[in-house]
C-alpha cells in the first residue's frame, strides 16, 4: 500500500528534477522551448513507468481533481500529496547541490526555477493574469487527464497527451509564471530560495487546485455521453 | 446529443488558446518551432481527450470535409461550426485578458495571432500565395485526418500523426499567412483585431473549406483500394 | 492496383512539400532542428496515411532496399519509383510556385533546397563525406524500416521510429548534403534549380540506393534469429 | 545466439553514431536541444527496431542494471559490453571520418563530444557535481526502462517513455559532463579524443554503473506492488 507513495515521491521527484533541472541549469542554452519539452517529457515517461503504480499524479492538483471526479480514494489524499511534496523538496535539494558545483556556485537569486508573479513574473505578468492562467491551465490538465484516462480512450496511450498536454502548458504559461499548475513543484524550489518565493506560493497552491476541481467539473459534465467511436479499445 | 457540441466548444477553446496563446505570449522564447509544435500538441491532446466524445474536428473545414467524406452526419454541421466557432472566440478573448495583465498591457496592434496575407503576411507573402498554400494545407490535413481514421488503419494511433500533422503544417505557413486551415481558428483573434484582420477574413475561412473539400476529394479516391497491410489490428 | 502508386505520388509529395517547404519558407526562422522535425513528420504522417495502401516507402530508394529484402514486389518497382518522382516533382513545382509568391519573389540561386556537397554542402564537406553520410544514413533507413515492420516487433508502432529515423538522420546530415538519403526527395527540387543541382544529382541517386541494399543486407543478416521479447504482438 | 550481440553493436553504433554526430556536426545549428533531441530517437528508434531481437540495451550500466535487478542473463554480460563497446568505436571512427571530410578537416581538440568535467565540463561543472549527475541520471534511466517493460506496463510502448527519457536526461546533464549515462558512448569519442578524455574516462564507466545499479535497486522495492491500474494490457 506505502509503495504507491513511494512511486508518488519518485515521479515528483523527477518532474522537479527534470524540468527545474532543465530550467536551472540550460534554459540558456535549450531556452523556454527545452524546458517545456523537459516538463513535458518527465510527466510522459513517469506516466507510463508508474502509472500502473500508482496512477502517476505527482501533483498535488491532479490528485484533488482525481478525487473530486470519482477517479481517486479520498483516503489517499494526505498520503500522496505529502509524498509528491517530499520528493519535490528533495528534487530542489540534488538540483542545487548540482548547480552549486559550478566553478562560480549557484546564487539562490537566481530563483531555481521557483515560480513567481508580477515583479518575478518571467515575462512582466501581474497577479491576476498568474492567477487566471494557472487556473485555466490547470484545467486543461485535469480535463486532459480525466478524458484520456476514460475507459471509452484507446487503452495504453493515455501517457502520451497526458505528458505532451504538459509541455502545451509550458509553452504558454512560463512567460506568465515561469507555469507551476502544481503546487509541489512549487514548494520544493520555494523552500530554498525563500523572501519573495515563499510569499507567492499561496498562489501555487491555491490556484492550481481551483483550476482541477474546475476542470474536473467540466469533465464530469461530459462524462455520461455515449462514445461516438467504437474504435476505442477497452480492455 | 448537445454533449458533442460541448467537447467541439472546449476542444476548438484548447486549439485557439495553446496556439495562438504561445504565439501572442511567448513567440519571442519559442520562435515559429515552439508555435508549430503548440498547435500540434493542442490538435494530439484533443485527439485523445475528445475524440471518443465528437470526433475532435475542433475545425470548421474538417467537419465539411468529413461530411463530404461521409464520415461525419451532415445533421451536425450547424452545431459543431457554432460550437467550434464559439470557443475560438471564448480563447481570443482568454487569451486577451491575460496577455493585457502584462505591466504594459497589450497593444491589438500587435495581431492576437490572427492571420493575413500581403502586408500582414509574416514574410511577406501575397495573396495567391496565401490562398494557394491555406488550401494545399489543409488538404493535407483532411487528408492525413481521413486515412488515418480509416477502418484499415492501426487503431489508437490516429491522433499522433492527426496532431503531428498539425505542427507539420504550422512549420510550412507560419511565414506565409501565419496559418489558419481553421476558420474557428481565424475568427477568434479577427473579431478582436478588427479592421484589416477581418477584411482579410474572407481567405481563412472559403481556403480552408475549398482545401477539405479538395483532401476529402483526393481521399475518397483511394478509399475502396484493399489494403495491403494485413497488420492493421480493428478492434 | 494502380491506387498504390497514387497513393506514393501523394506521400512522396508531402515529404518534399513538406520537408523542402519548411527548409525553404521557414529555415530561417525553424533552424535545422525545425526542418529536422518536419522533414520526420512527414513520414510519420504518411507512414499512418498511406501505410495501409502503399506500404508508404515514398523513396526509391526504401522501394529498391525492401524489394532486395524479400519485401515488395519486383513488378512495382518502376510504377513506384515513377510515382515517387512524380510525386517530387510537382511538390517542387507547387512550392516554388508559393515561394515565388514572396513580395520579392524567389531566386532560385537559393537552391530550393537541393542537395549538394563541396561547395553546395551546407556546412563545406566534401564529395566523399557527402557519399559516406548517405550511404550510412540510408542504410540506417532501411534497417529501422525492416526491423520495426518485422512480423516480431509491437504492431502499429512502426510509423513512430521509422518517422522519427528520418529527422534523426537529417540532424546529422543536413551540415553534410543537406539530407537526401531519397533519390525523389533531390531530383524535384533539383529539376527547379539545374546548373549544379543536376551536375551532383548522381550522388543522391547512387549513394542512397547502395545505402538501401547495404541496410538491407545487415537487416537480413538478423532476420532468422528467434524473438528474446515475448511481448511483441502480432496480429 | 551470437546475432544479439551484432545486434547490441549496431545499435549502440546508431546511438554513438546518431547523438555523437549531431552534436560534432550540427551543435552549431541545432544547439543542445538538437542534441538532446537526437539521442533520445537513437534510444527511441532502436528500442522499436532491436529491442525484440536483443532487448536493446546499447549500454552496458543498462546491461548491468538489467542483469542486477533478474532481467537479463548473467552469461551474456561480457558479450554485450564487448559488443556495445565495439559499435561505439565503430560510431567514432565513422563519425570522425566525416567530420574530417570538412574542407577545413577535423580537429580533435573540438573533443568529439566526449564527456567530460572540471575545465572540461561543457558549462563548468566540477567532478562531484559530474558524479552526482551521471549517478541520479543513469539512476532515472534503469528505473524507466525496468518500469516501462514490466509486465504491468502497457505492452508495445515502452519504446516512446525510454527513448525519450534519454532526451530529458541530456537536457539536464549537456551542461555538466556532456551527458554520458552510458560507458559505451563515453568510449568510442575518448579513444580518439586521448589525453584528457581518457584521463576523464573513468568517471563515466563508474558513475553509469553506480547508478544502473541504485535505479535497479530502487524499482526492485516497487516491484511486488499489486497493479492499481486495470487497464494495462499484457499478452
Amino acid at each position: 500500500m506505502q509503495k504507491k507513495y513511494v512511486a508518488e515521491a519518485i515521479g515528483t521527484f523527477v518532474l522537479v528534477f527534470g524540468g527545474c533541472g532543465t530550467a536551472v541549469l540550460d534554459a540558456k542554452n535549450v531556452g523556454v522551448l527545452g524546458v517545456s519539452i523537459a516538463f513535458g517529457l518527465t510527466l510522459l515517461t513517469m506516466a507510463y513507468a508508474i502509472g500502473p503504480i500508482s496512477g502517476c499524479h505527482i501533483n498535488p492538483a491532479v490528485t484533488v481533481g482525481l478525487i473530486f471526479a470519482g477517479r481517486a480514494d479520498k483516503k489517499d489524499l494526505a498520503g500522496y500529496v505529502v509524498a509528491q511534496i517530499l520528493g519535490g523538496i528533495a528534487a530542489a535539494a540534488v538540483l542545487f547541490a548540482i548547480a552549486n558545483g559550478h566553478t562560480f556556485g549557484y546564487d539562490l537569486k537566481e530563483g531555481l526555477a521557483a515560480n513567481g508573479y508580477g515583479e518575478h513574473s518571467p515575462g512582466g505578468y501581474g497577479l491576476l493574469a498568474g492567477l487566471l492562467a494557472e487556473i485555466v491551465l490547470t484545467a486543461l490538465l485535469l480535463f486532459v487527464v480525466l478524458a484520456t484516462t476514460d475507459k471509452r480512450a484507446p487503452s495504453g496511450f493515455a501517457g502520451l497527451p497526458i505528458g505532451l498536454a504538459l509541455t502545451l502548458i509550458h509553452l504558454i504559461g512560463i512567460p506568465i509564471t515561469n507555469t507551476s499548475v502544481n503546487p509541489a513543484r512549487s514548494i520544493g524550489p520555494a523552500l530554498f530560495v525563500r523572501g519573495w518565493a515563499l510569499e507567492q506560493l499561496w498562489l501555487f497552491i491555491v490556484a492550481p487546485v481551483i483550476g482541477a476541481i474546475f476542470g474536473a467539473l467540466i469533465y464530469r459534465f461530459l462524462e455520461d455521453d455515449e462514445p461516438v467511436s467504437h474504435k476505442s479499445v477497452e480492455d
